[in-house]
């Protein structure tokens, strides 16, 4: 087995538990938060920055990758950790989320999915054989399957089919993945927001004996609460053994709840994209530090955060850069974000360990301002 | 006096030497080469890692700062230093060259010079005692006087009364400055490329007496031959015992020819800005590392570099970040950049140690491709 996890407490009140995935490249506590490095680096951070606040893996996202710089050109350099030099775990996704959120022109059929890439319109095929072929290329140490993410809202039976679709592609990629000892592959739960399908998937899923399991397709534009209600039904359906991953999820309360209805790993372009922006989440909640009020002010953008840029940098300096549009600005409130995040994972673990998940919600949720 | 300057060794066949210049906020060891951090920041760097490639100084923009964020933030953050926080000297341009190189509209008097904000086009004034009032604000270790900075081709005339005006602000500067003890005050000889004027300028401008002065001027569109020899007929009217700065050069050759010629320090935001674009200096000479012909190779921007970029990551790596318009590849290209020429000036003081500062050049010469 490529990786093993390790359960080491289950709450008492809740479907939350901490654990730890050793893999090839090290060990992963959970629940955790993996940074997203689309394109072999994670946007404004280097590898030494993205140790410093404590990352313990990060996503590569297998659509890019195989269309710049290409997946054979990555394996000549020992794959994407010898690429990017990070030693430390990666997963990469499937590139089914972007063959169809960032194609208007994809076609779709039992075979697979033609694309054009963004980049040039080329026309490309992805297979859930070529997809297994490429992230072997990559080298990464948990891949997941090739799947279809449907938007929201969906027909039901548009839903069905297409979660049908994904349960075989899955069994053509367990099939076709040869790297089973140093590569953990990991299904994916489709189904919308459909009750049943969301079940008949897990089950299906979970038959196909897998070393971890993700839900997908959630995250896409439905309410919180029936993203939550949908956890709630298919998360017990998922073995207790098996490191269980919400992809796409990042917004602190989404994390929280996420964790409470047993969930052990997320990931999200979000934290990193708004940072760029100049928004930075904060003990007090979110906060937009290019607007005018943080002008003069000298507090560092969170005063209980640890990270290079609340050590070193007022708001007011890193305001002045977001707005010249000079690159610190961004690597600033990148790394703030990104560690808040690690730092609000390893709350939620402590709150774990200590039966106090619940009241740690509540009085995050409290000073987030969530409950406003 | 606010700086210090200690002339350690004079070369015996050129007009080179060594010196150390002891600012309130510590030592320089010259010849130097100062990054350039116009909006407060060294694009694309943070403090730590200009300490880590070896700045001993670095340049900030009055024009810039003025417009944005203003000096008056600044002062009330501790000056430029403690708004960027940067713990090592910091020089300050006058603004001159900005405000009559953004500027088509600027209106040019006695008094001073009016000009239009390149943000938003509001109008502003500069005179000499108001730059100075800026650059108190600022606070950096050296501050330049408010000179004009005539283009290249020049007619005569206007030559020789832009420069007896740059002297007449020059005295207005010095009377209005009041932080001597903790600033130091450098002059800016002009003249464009006329002998004379030159001559008249440095004379004129050292009579007023000063802990510092600069060449400026130059490096603006005149063939370099010509630079060289404005610098072998000025520099030796400068006294030996106060630094020399040739302003807005930093391009290898001109900086060994210039150190030849008796020149102390340099500063220039080329090899920053052709980073970002893709562009390194290597031991070998110029590498275009966006180059078709870098895709895949495994080798560093520069063997002969120990620099963060270098000692982790591949040409094909970091070719690819460009490509892909991903911030770290900028990033990694302006730390090489700013080592290479740290690691250039160093060298360069070995060498006039050595008293070999001419067997230096030819071998630079030679290996970074300028004999060809």
């Amino acid at each position: 087995m490529a990786i093993r996890f390790e359960l080491l407490k289950e709450s008492k009140n809740t479907e939350a538990r901490i654990g730890r995935i050793h893999t090839p490249h090290g060990i992963i506590d959970t629940p955790t938060f993996m940074p997203v490095g689309t394109q072999a680096t994670v946007k404004a951070m280097s590898p030494d920055e993205l140790k410093e606040i404590g990352a313990q893996i990060i996503l590569g996202n297998t659509y890019h990758l195989y269309i710049r710089p290409g997946h054979k050109l990555i394996e000549s350099f020992g794959g994407l950790h010898g690429f990017m030099n990070w030693d430390r775990p990666i997963l990469t996704d499937s590139g089914g989320f972007q063959v169809f959120s960032l194609n208007e022109l994809r076609k779709i059929s039992e075979e697979g999915v033609e694309f054009k890439s963004h980049l040039d319109g080329s026309k490309h095929f992805f297979t859930p054989e070529f997809v297994i072929e490429i992230e072997e290329s990559l080298g990464a140490d948990i891949i997941m399957a090739f799947d279809e993410c449907i938007p929201y809202p969906c027909e039901k039976d548009y839903a069905k089919e297409s979660m049908e679709r994904t349960v075989r592609w899955l069994k053509r990629c367990k099939k076709a993945h040869k790297k089973n000892d140093k590569q953990a592959l990991f299904g994916i739960v489709q189904g919308g927001i459909f009750r049943d399908l969301r079940i008949e998937s897990a089950k299906m899923t979970v038959d196909i004996d897998l070393p971890g399991y993700a839900i997908g397709g959630l995250s896409v534009g439905e309410p919180k609460e029936v993203m939550n209600e949908v956890l709630e039904y298919t998360v017990p359906l998922l073995p207790k053994d098996k490191p269980r991953y919400l992809m796409g999820v990042g917004s602190p309360d989404s994390i929280i709840d996420g964790v409470i209805r047993g969930i052990d790993m997320f990931d999200c372009v979000l934290p990193t994209r708004v940072a760029r922006n100049g928004t930075v989440m904060t003990s007090k909640g979110k906060l937009v530090v290019r607007n005018a009020e943080y002008a003069r002010d000298s507090l560092p953008l969170d005063e209980n955060c640890d990270c290079y840029a609340c050590r070193n940098f007022s708001r007011a300096y890193i305001r002045h850069l977001i707005k010249a549009g000079e690159i610190l600005g961004g690597r600033l409130t990148t790394i703030h974000n990104l560690r808040f995040l690690q730092n609000l994972m390893k709350n939620i673990r402590d709150a774990i360990k200590n039966d106090k998940i619940l009241e740690f919600r509540e009085e995050f949720f409290e000073s987030y301002g969530y409950n406003k």
